[in-house]
């Protein structure tokens, strides 16, 4: 999960709102411009989730007896126990950053490769991603049931830690496959089980954005995952992201050495660097006041006695928006073109992430949450949350239908080593079996229930088109504002 | 004469050089590359002057007995004590500052016409230049002579005042021109008189490098000035300039204006007439030492909670030579095109005033001081000093031979207080009537001695040849330096 | 009025709040930490307004059958059309900016002496401020009426206007307190009349914060004031004002000369004036995203030579609470100091002008809301606006009731040359006699009516208490931000 | 040795002067102040090096016919090529960059130690640093003989190398040390020998400044060095270094991390770095055109969505003398407290490094470029060049007298891969043979000859009281400038 340890002002002010029922599916447009481009689209939302009904129809599929749901559930547990929750445990106690997963990468390989998985790694170019796939021995003429696993861990202080509790998130999907994979050859149901895995969630470049558009997910029907977190929650249907549409950008000035006693000879790349860094310092007043932009110079020359050839700056450029991010990210490439030209330079632009608004499903969403309910799990939260995607980049959600499960799983927060702790104790083992046996329903119930696979298809089709109409909306109520 | 308070460290140590014989020429040259372009140069200088042996032909001619020019000087004497000196103190005691000096120029149009010049005003589209003619009754068959006049004063805390002593400098002209024209009517020599009224010496636009391009000098054979100085000196043959070639700058930058609590909508000028005065900073190590490079941001902005749409930049960019001159400048565009870019707005580049190397000729140099010498003036500097052309524009002494004459005239410093009050004591009085006797000698001898005026045009037709060759050789030397 | 071209976001966003009936006091707080230390107070504020009900007893009021009001607002009417609304377009055609309108002063003055008043000019050191005092003949042991004009007229490309319609509002000060001074005469009812004359609204320093601090308006009960607009308004009661809490600041930085061939020899006040605009820049990020500071640079050096000794910016720094304002005006004192220190000069920092939140009182507002309407005012606005005080200032209206009297007098926006127009034309002379006629009633209801000068008082009073426990909560709430 | 690619324009310069015989002492001060400052002690450097007549003394000595001295230098021969010579080699081909040279100090400290010397490790608190003592066995009653061992190497884009043949120093040393030593014994002449080996040239902080401060050298007599050269060199007697004094500072903001979505409450350590180093560059008009400034920012924030609570700017600050260097450097102490106020960060300042003018006695250069000549050295330059003192700190040739060694023993200029190669070679291996002979030839001079010692000790002493009258002179030049 990215970090988001505050919610801006400017979202604390939209999401008071909400007490409005009429408005109950906004809260993911926070400046005046996306809620009057989004306003129809909006009460489209309502409509379709007036339609749905999604809570009530959750609560009585959640509630019904089904034999065969619950040996899968069953099943779910006794792979957890028998092995799942110690490669956990192994997982949380051999921490690797993002990228550098192998030791991660090799043992859920096996693992897979000895459950009869088919396993491609390296896969859309990166060292540690892989795709397990299954095919039903009852033929493929059924859903592919997909879910993702992460398995990087974050750099601290004091060592490398998991405090994100990505360590989980393989075994439980791969408790919840296996499961599956036992119903669906006992009881020859057709269809694919594909798990994906997907590395440095932590860090840039945002791998989920390089697999989806390697055509990594295409074929998968409903994708799964789980993720630690506090409180036990679902989102509202709608679109939106956690924490702004980001654009993670490189700046890199190439300029001529010379030795500081014939510095003419030179031309400074660091000087470039440092006058487009305070550009965007001097730019902040020609950028609506949501925007949020933060940046680094990490390499700023190597010998102080030589001129430097080479700088790099790097931003995180945030904004509730798309439409308007790229409009920062357009003056800003200005700036930084604008400082090369100053100073004689080189620059080169590198967009290394793009994270971008995805979609949450009403049908998905309350349905792992009536899950969750029923099975117990802590510490609730009555009212939904702001839309947000299943997955960081913003990107698959807007294509796939899936869901985030995300049982309570610590006292504590993200990215502590407080939280790296409860992966080993009874809260986190607990929860991270009901993340697996949540997500092994919810996929039971999609590839069991027709009726219930259309509803999410539809909703799936429909939140797309009308994402599109907000977009199309939004550059219009832009236009005038930002016509050069 | 331009301010030079303080001559630089450079020029100190070139100075020094001048101690050794062979490089008697130098002086001028102040840049290792300067020095490298200008050697071969120089020699010829060195072996021109050598065939000329300025110094002894002018004490020579100095040292004459010649009644008709003596009559001439005891004119020039009745017309300072007769009138000049009276109209000298009056323009001393109505100081009037540059292109704005109406009644001086009123005045001084008034007695020319007077006596019998035609004169022109408004020329070269400057209101207050002029040029006074007259033709001989001999006819136009000899040279034209000409005499430069400024009358512009200083802006001063306490007031406008004239501490350069330009109240003196054309009625210094007209006594010598009359003198010389009583003679050439009454001994029936052929020629003409042209006196030139220039105004604003002492700021921007360069109003003799306007008039230069206007072609107002056309047709004159020699040019005099007469200028206040608190020594009797006289120049080396040779090319330079008192205080380095310059570009008198003004960057314009415009963009649009947004009340503060929308400053998103506005794009702000002095955002980028800021960055581009801090990029100008930035620069610096990439310009050889020699450059001085000095600013001000005199337009920056008029209500504090509006965006400012303009602001203005205005640069003193000063190399020892006009080729890494060009070099800065052209960095220094780039430098405000960047920041321009950067922020969004539009600039205006516009080069108020060029100064360049002047060209200073042994025969008349050592010429005007044989004759201060024989007048008595006081302050002798035995050492000719680094060359720098007759006028501060440098573009005209390149074009037509000419000397500034220059008598000891205050005790204390240009531009200072006790210098003004100088204009009106004996020291003023004494030396300004010197500065006329000599010109009009110069101006006699060019006049009547056919030998010399061929030695004045050969040695300045040399001179000019050299002096494109030595920038040719400059740019072929910077060449490797300076390509892109 | 000071300009007000957009709402922010930030208040767009709060004012959707107030569809929430509980909120009815909200609108003036727009910040989490704002409404977070407000909370407590808007309810005391919610109370105190229910208790006094203000719209219905001023329904009542002015409703009612009273005689002597309705003879004193026929004779407001005879001094309009007999002398004053010939006075206005006077006024407006000679049109004097701000701390200039010496002849709005002398014509105004000579008016109100001849009507008795005592007058002193030059008040509080302002040499266009004035007084102008009446005692009843039948003692003044009753309240103290007052009445603001002002007269400034704005400086435009086309020459200075009237775009406000202050040319308007000591007219209309004079016609009502004549025809109360008639009244208090004839009817022998004890007290006084003071109409301050206040200079300079539209520019800096802000005269009425100077007359205030000069205890200028000290022994004044009640206060009055119209201004020109589109719409006939009224304000909630609360606290707040129309763009935010505003401090606007001087850094003026001196160093040393020096000619640039010697720039080492001096100490460049320019380069500290940039450096300190820049680091507001640099700054941005670490204030709260509600901040609004814009400057300008109008003096940054005179000599493009000569290294500059002086520079100056200026800030109009906002924010929309006082306290987390002196906390930006803090950091960015340390800004400024800094750069001093980094570029080896001193600087100088000057607070010109403290504009604040204000004082409305549903009392008075709903009764000159009641009049207006009575009165067939066009243009009715039905929803109270935010508070805002009824003086630009702020500081009076936290310590005097009043109210400022607003019948829509243009179609055109405030500082157009249209509005201006609007000054001789039927829709702003009547408007000016309903604002000089509800002037005249509002302070003739106060004079009379011991019952409702009570509630005014104790609103008043109330109010006052629970903005200094807003501030002080505010103070709180900010702290573990805020400590060093 | 620090590299000096280019000399700048103001040495060039000064250098030309050095045509004039009567300043034959000149070329170490290159500004006018510094001439100024100099002017008489270069008179009694003139007429101390005419009392001494060093260059015939020397021929002198290296004529006369002594075969203890030539037994002595065949001894050294048969170490050079019984084993020092391969030990050069190994070294040169196992390269260690500064304070890692673990490998040369283990061989080196072990053959020392074999061949009988005392062995200090870790002297002065650097890991690879050592001290190696030897008595006579005749008794202690006689000179130390000091002789200094580098052997770092330099890092390269193709990995580490030798590219200043520091490999070859200490063999050079040990094999004149081991001759010397077999001599004293034989002999029975009293004194010792000391080998300093000292890490790290190439890099700051300067080894040898810590080495001395801490008191290292103390009791040397005499300190001999070698280094590789492109010309058989000597140096003119007085004051001054290769390329300016340094100062190598760093300078390291502190601030307050936050997490970009909530800016407001970190305090940027980056933007105060960017603000000084940008500063810096503010300040450049402000120094003296000789200084060179150049830095570089290498710790400029970890991650882009973080505000930086730590960033790191380090300068190398130059300047022609040690006086106006401390004034720069303390300008610019103030620009980066003046950076951290304004951001409201801490900052801590560090020096590094601080390399100064040294001394060069013309009795020991002459001797061992007399011993050169005679030995047959190869490309030796007739006339002496400017005075650098014997290491690259400047500091320990202020007090102890000593010659740096310099037979040509590449065609290939120094730092480069083909110098590396000449280790091998028989113009690298020649060469420092030779190197080795003219220090034992220098050693036993100055062991053997009382009046030559005598001389050595005088010039020292005399030459350091007139730095210290050159240093008090500048200070006193200097002080109307830099005072307050």
């Amino acid at each position: 999960m990215r970090p988001s340890p505050a919610l801006v002002v400017l979202s604390l002010a939209a999401s008071s709102l909400v007490a409005s029922p009429v408005l109950s599916s906004l809260g993911a447009q926070s400046t005046p411009t996306e809620r009057a481009a989004a306003a129809q689209v909006l009460t489209e939302i309502d409509a379709l989730q007036a339609r749905i009904a999604p809570a009530p129809l959750a609560r009585r599929m959640a509630e019904r007896a089904d034999a065969d749901r619950d040996r899968v559930l069953a099943r779910v547990e006794s792979y957890w126990t028998g092995g799942m929750q110690g490669l956990s445990d192994w997982i949380g106690r051999h921490p690797e950053v993002g990228f550098k997963e192998v030791l991660a990468v090799d043992t859920l390989t096996k693992v897979l490769r000895a459950a009869g998985f088919r396993v491609d790694t390296g896969v859309a170019g990166l060292h540690t991603a892989f795709v397990a796939r299954w095919d039903s021995p009852a033929g493929t003429n059924g859903p592919t049931l997909g879910l993702i696993g992460e398995y990087d861990a974050l750099r601290g202080t004091q060592g490398d830690f998991h405090g994100d509790q990505h360590n989980a998130q393989s075994p439980v999907a791969i408790a919840a496959a296996l499961a599956l994979k036992d119903y669906m050859t006992e009881k020859r149901v057709p269809g694919r089980i594909a798990i994906y895995g997907t590395p440095g969630e932590e860090v840039d470049p945002p791998a989920k954005t390089i697999m989806w558009r390697a055509g990594v997910f295409k074929g998968a029907d409903i994708l799964v995952r789980s993720h630690s977190t506090t409180r036990t929650t679902r989102a509202r249907a709608g679109f939106g992201v956690c924490c702004l549409n980001i654009n993670s950008v490189k700046y890199v000035f190439k300029g001529r050495p010379s030795h500081q006693m014939s510095s003419w000879n030179g031309r400074n790349a660091l000087e470039a660097a440092v006058m487009f860094y305070t550009a965007v310092d001097r730019l902040r007043p020609s950028f609506r006041p949501e925007a949020s932009i933060q940046g680094i110079i990490p390499e700023g020359g190597a010998a102080p006695n030589v001129v430097p050839d080479r700088a790099r700056v790097e931003y995180y450029i945030r904004y509730p928006d798309e439409i308007y991010l790229a409009h920062i990210d357009s003056m800003m490439a200005n700036a930084a073109r604008g400082a090369a030209l100053a100073m004689g330079v080189e620059v080169e632009i590198e967009h290394v992430g793009e994270y971008r608004d995805g979609i949450s499903l009403g049908s998905l969403e309350e349905l792992q949450f009536a899950y969750a309910r029923k099975l117990g799990a802590p510490k609730l939260v009555d009212e939904a949350e702001r839309p947000s995607g299943y997955e960081e980049s913003g990107w698959v959600s807007r294509e796939i239908p899936g869901v985030g499960v995300r049982v309570a799983s610590s006292e504590h927060a993200n990215h502590t080593y407080e939280m790296t702790a409860d992966n080993f104790t009874a809260m986190g083992h607990t929860a991270f079996l009901m993340d697996a046996k949540v997500e092994a329903a919810v996929l039971f119930d999609f590839l069991t229930n027709a009726s219930f696979r259309a509803t999410v298809q539809t909703e799936q089709k429909t939140m797309a088109a009308l994402f599109d109409r907000y977009v199309a909306g939004l550059r219009e109520a832009y236009a005038p504002e930002l016509k050069p």
